[in-house]
């Protein structure tokens, strides 16, 4: 681990209030920072000193829900409805995926990311194993939850994944939860808020993605999927929801007084015509909101810039009202409410012994000038192409275009396109 | 002007069918393609041989509706609804700008063009001939289009830049149009009219891009903005309308059988609130779709991948339907589209005697892995981080990064930095 100096940056701490600090330096030793400031404090030896020329040092942001070896449908099931898309095309395939297969895509996903200045994931997937392996190996954070359901391995193997998934390192930790109410029977979800409560653990599933999801389970349990999962006592650790697009006055309660998490995925909730999540009420509602970007075979790709256009501008549209959820309560929930959710306590904000999770913007892009306001800047005009450096742990992964996660990009990428080949007999 | 070959590519020519064609050469001579094929025809004696890596070449988009120096506004006039935005910070501010620093704010937006693989834009804003000459050093194609309305120069000034401001060059074309019914008296839109008319020439304005704006309208003369335009002999030579987001099924048979063009606006309509414009029905009408991002104040960046996706994901949204409007149509409309809304004949798709205006688009970022359809991976997650070159009519203005417009670009943003510091004094 080496000691890493950034000097001449603009800084945002993501503290409040959310604006530039003073500090010009920070200053990062092994896997944490160790100073913010004006750079006139004892100089350590440093390994290396990086001259920001004017860019800006944030905390990274956090994806906070996705399902990363999905990249593998990127571009291959497009233009469904989600019930016909999941179980005419995502399910078969994703029943015959090896544990390799999913290692290697979610690998391909690292990079993605990486372009994209995420530091951190909430991931769901198959093979929780290979998937940490595959994250841990690239230098990727990773806060995995349980997509248990009917059809999957049973409830003991999510509390095997929840005992030895746990504690691996400090990159990686296992959560409990399930997929959604539709696919897990009454039994299994009373399973599982006895689990949460046996570990004192938060739960997290899809909740309220798609309208008919809740009327179905309205007239399955009279109850919407919110008001099921907390009459069976699955919220008295907290947790929170993916999408939560369809949510009455009484689920917004519900989360409100148990302090949950709503994880908003807009880009995929318009490709797959879900509909839009009420951002403003949840707001009013001082409830934690981080965003996702949902897998890549919904969305199609992992960009936290478009996603976070994305919940301003629709909730804009949604309260027609243009001055909705402005920039810079976005940009905390792709950053610290993302952080809060996953339970990552070291990694909210950039400040002296929290994890050197962090990325450099280029302000020297023409899609940033002028400067007359960089938050509104990030959020309104940000793009991928303005992600100069990506620090995870302390450890630069991506710099300047150039990946460092210790495989070679080029082989890695005729790995997935020969099993997206396997999978996908009509691409072009 | 020079010879150059690029080799080992794949071809996007945007003819029917939109898919990737057999060909992997394409030859630029001087301004135009001269070939499109497998390289096995007579070799020219290159200036420039381009291994474009199994990349893709294709046409530039065209930004069909655009006002560029806006730029001095982003992230400056965020989060206030159109009217009062307009109103109370833009319209004071541009009654001071001086044709000097539209000039300097228009080159910047053309750095960021560059960057989005736009080769083509449909201008309107406030000083023509200092506009036309920055676009015109800079290498951009630009087709001007007047925005006279009650509050500004003549309608004799604009007949006089129709007559001075055609025929330039080949880069550079005026159109007549004016800014939007509720800023012109029906005097002045009568005259407009009569001009089109002597001079056979199709004309362009903002068109039903608020409710408001269309109830004002129907309140005044008893008819809709598009009715009231038609019924004033204006479109008898074509044209169209900007935004499009409130128009009813007489409008929509108005723009069919006259055969104008929408350009739609979706990232703008979104951050003002303005509303959705019903995509669907115009495809279903056989009308002419082009894509703006409309000015930079509004938007607020210069990028026609995030307009193409909000285009796709709107229409899913509205519609309700995961299978509206997928993502070859959006592409039409980014490219063929935009060209036909403009004029721009010899611009529509790749093929010999066309003008050289093409990008290319690298297939090797993790965004567009793995390779399932290149169309569909544009559209769904495509970003200008993937533009590796932007050629307009024969020249490489950018090409990895670095921008070849005649200009230091640092002195650039030093320039536009003091012009937005002198109208914005709160800045961070």
């Amino acid at each position: 681990m080496s000691k890493i100096r950034f000097y001449n940056a603009r800084i945002l701490t993501m503290e409040e209030p959310v604006q530039i600090s003073g500090a010009t330096e920070l200053w990062v030793d092994g896997k944490e920072i160790c100073y913010i400031g004006d750079g006139k404090a004892e100089m350590l030896s440093f390994d290396r000193e990086i001259d920001c020329r004017g860019n800006l040092l944030m905390p990274g942001f956090k994806d906070a829900h996705t399902h990363s070896a999905m990249v593998l449908f990127r571009s291959m099931a497009d233009d469904e409805p989600l019930q016909s898309w999941l179980n005419n095309l995502i399910f078969p395939i994703e029943g015959q995926m090896t544990d390799e297969e999913v290692y290697e895509l979610t690998k391909l996903s690292v990079l993605e990311y990486l372009t994209s200045g995420v530091t951190a994931v909430f991931e769901m997937y198959l093979t929780p194993k290979s998937i940490q392996d595959a994250f841990n190996e690239c230098g990727m954070r990773n806060v995995q939850v349980s997509g248990i359901n009917n059809f999957g391995p049973a409830l003991s193997v999510m509390e095997e994944r929840f005992q030895t998934l746990n504690g691996r390192n400090e990159l990686s930790s296992y959560m409990l939860g399930f997929h959604a109410e539709y696919t897990c029977s009454k039994e299994l979800l009373q399973q599982i808020a006895e689990m949460a409560k046996k570990y004192k653990a938060p739960i997290f599933a899809h909740n309220s993605e798609t309208k008919q999801e809740v009327e179905e389970c309205i007239s399955r349990y009279g109850m919407t999927p919110t008001q099921l999962m907390d009459s069976l006592g699955m919220f008295e650790y907290g947790g929170g929801g993916y999408h939560c697009v369809y949510m009455d006055e009484k689920d917004i309660q519900i989360f409100k007084e148990r302090g949950l998490s709503v994880v908003t995925n807009p880009a995929s909730n318009l490709k797959l015509a879900s509909g839009i999540a009420p951002i403003s009420k949840f707001l009013q509602n001082d409830i934690n909101i981080a965003i996702g970007t949902d897998g890549a075979g919904s969305n199609n790709c992992l960009d936290m810039f478009r996603e976070m256009f994305l919940v301003t501008g629709l909730a804009k549209y949604h309260d027609m009202d243009a001055s909705s959820v402005d920039a810079a309560k976005v940009l905390k929930m792709a950053t610290v409410g993302g952080a809060k959710a996953m339970g990552l306590t070291k990694c909210e904000t950039l400040s002296v012994g929290s994890y050197a999770d962090l990325i450099m913007l280029d302000l020297h892009q023409p899609n940033m000038q002028p400067i007359n306001n960089i938050v509104k800047n990030i959020v309104y005009s940000g793009s991928k192409q303005n992600v100069k450096l990506t620090m995870i742990h302390g450890k630069i992964l991506y710099e300047d275009g150039k990946f460092n996660i210790g495989c070679d990009v080029d082989a890695l990428y005729d790995k997935c396109n020969q099993i997206a080949s396997k999978y996908n007999k009509g691409r072009i």
